[in-house]
């Protein structure tokens, strides 16, 4: 683990970059958020390098058209082909189980699940629902799992929290183990830190883990997650970062940087760019 | 443990019981709930045996002297000192050790926490707040939390669920679950199953955990948590109970009942009475 730039030197190998989103390049909040400062000339610049890069993210309060679109107007170069997000990935997942999911999930992200079959439903699906988490649909969800045989719970990620412009703020995790805990199931996962969701990203790149750098704000889900296919895990110290996250009782990120650009002028620099 | 009057040949030596209230006297849910057959009956008869009685709850929905009332108006013959509650175990709790808390629970339990000093505060303190479980409240209550250098959550009880008259509900375990994986936190439990509850009902009584016994439908928090002090726990097959709960991983009651009334019939009729 480095807090500067001594540990870039290491990083010469690197072809392929997943960056997350909330946090990394701007922070999510009223008005379609702010962008971090630098994040959006270090996205060109690492997208200039010649390296890979994909988005890899964990938002579902939103289509990834959507997500796209309010990047784009904050001024990232983004295309819906490079961002990989949970929603896309859970109904593959649906579509290949023959699994029919009472959704909890935000209004905004349910033109992703357009076609899905809902009725008699065999498995609840949860995402990042804020105020639709009231106590009366988090009760409608339990006891439709309460009353299957077999529940299956799944996941559009297990964040705790993440950073909104006005403070941290709860995230799908909190609400997942709630569900666990009433209904004595573990959930399924879908999206960080699930290993196939980073590999479907290496797999689109075309790049091997050990080629392969992650950089995030989540301990647990982003370093903890690509660590745990075997790409490096390089911690940001922007969004939901706590000081605290750099003495984490399991997850040692490769490398601390300030931010995204430190982050892609260190990484350039070392490759002698 | 036996499903069986037989179970009860070893209660000679009962000198006291505890009653579980929702589930075992009733059902809760719309215009007050309705009382379960035969228990009103059992209630009366039980109080009449010369046998110790308490009622050992976990309702924070409401004060204590509104339960009462509510209790009154279906028929069972019980009074306030009689009641063993969360919040006003809580409220002992927050006054020895200077707590301020911030109040996540019901409305009509508010009365309870009339003149605690909630300025400031150094503590989150949920009850079964329903439908104040909004995503609102809850990331209002993890922000404090997650302010606090030692956060401190406190919880009046743990369970997962109760059965209201339209089906089963969710409890306010499900939230303090959710609120110690956000801040990564142990809750402290007022209320069942915590050892300190029990022995206060004990004491008032006057008996030793030996000579109790504990009649309630949650076999965590009722059975589980008489059996830890030393109590003897007998599960009814009324309330939240489920067919599952006679095969329980880790709690195995003394004995089983269909209701209240069984209950106490063969208890009286082991006893000669």
């Amino acid at each position: 683990m480095a807090s500067s730039g001594s540990w870039f030197d290491s990083c010469s190998d690197i072809q392929g970059v997943l960056l997350d989103i909330s946090g990394v390049l701007y922070d999510s909040g009223a008005e379609g958020g702010v962008a971090i400062p630098g994040s959006v000339e270090a996205v060109k610049k690492l997208k200039q390098s010649g390296l890979s890069v994909r988005f890899c993210t964990n938002e579902t309060q939103c289509t990834r058209d959507h997500l796209v679109t309010k990047l784009c107007g904050l001024g990232f170069p983004v295309q819906r082909e490079e961002v990989f997000a949970p929603a896309p990935a859970a109904c593959i997942v649906l579509r290949d189980r023959n699994l029919r999911p009472h959704l909890l999930i935000h209004p905004d992200c349910r033109p992703e699940f357009e076609g899905v079959d809902c009725s008699s439903p065999n498995c609840v699906l949860i995402g990042d629902a804020t105020d639709e988490f009231s106590y009366k649909n988090l009760n409608e969800a339990f006891r439709v799992l309460v009353g299957l045989q077999d529940p299956i719970l799944i996941s559009m990620g297990k964040g705790r929290y993440y950073k909104e412009t006005d403070g941290l703020t709860l995230d799908v995790g909190v609400y997942m183990k709630a569900l666990e805990y009433a209904c004595d199931v573990e959930a399924e996962v879908v999206g960080k830190p699930a290993k196939a969701f980073f590999l479907a990203a290496l797999q689109d790149m075309g790049v091997q883990p050990q080629h392969a750098l992650m950089v995030g704000d989540d301990v647990m889900n982003d370093i903890g997650g690509a660590q745990s296919v075997g790409m490096r895990g390089l911690q940001v110290r922007t969004g939901k970062y706590r000081p605290e996250d750099e003495h984490h009782p399991s997850v040692h990120p490769d490398g601390f940087v300030d931010n995204l650009k430190q982050a892609v002028d260190l990484l350039l620099q070392h490759r002698g760019q």
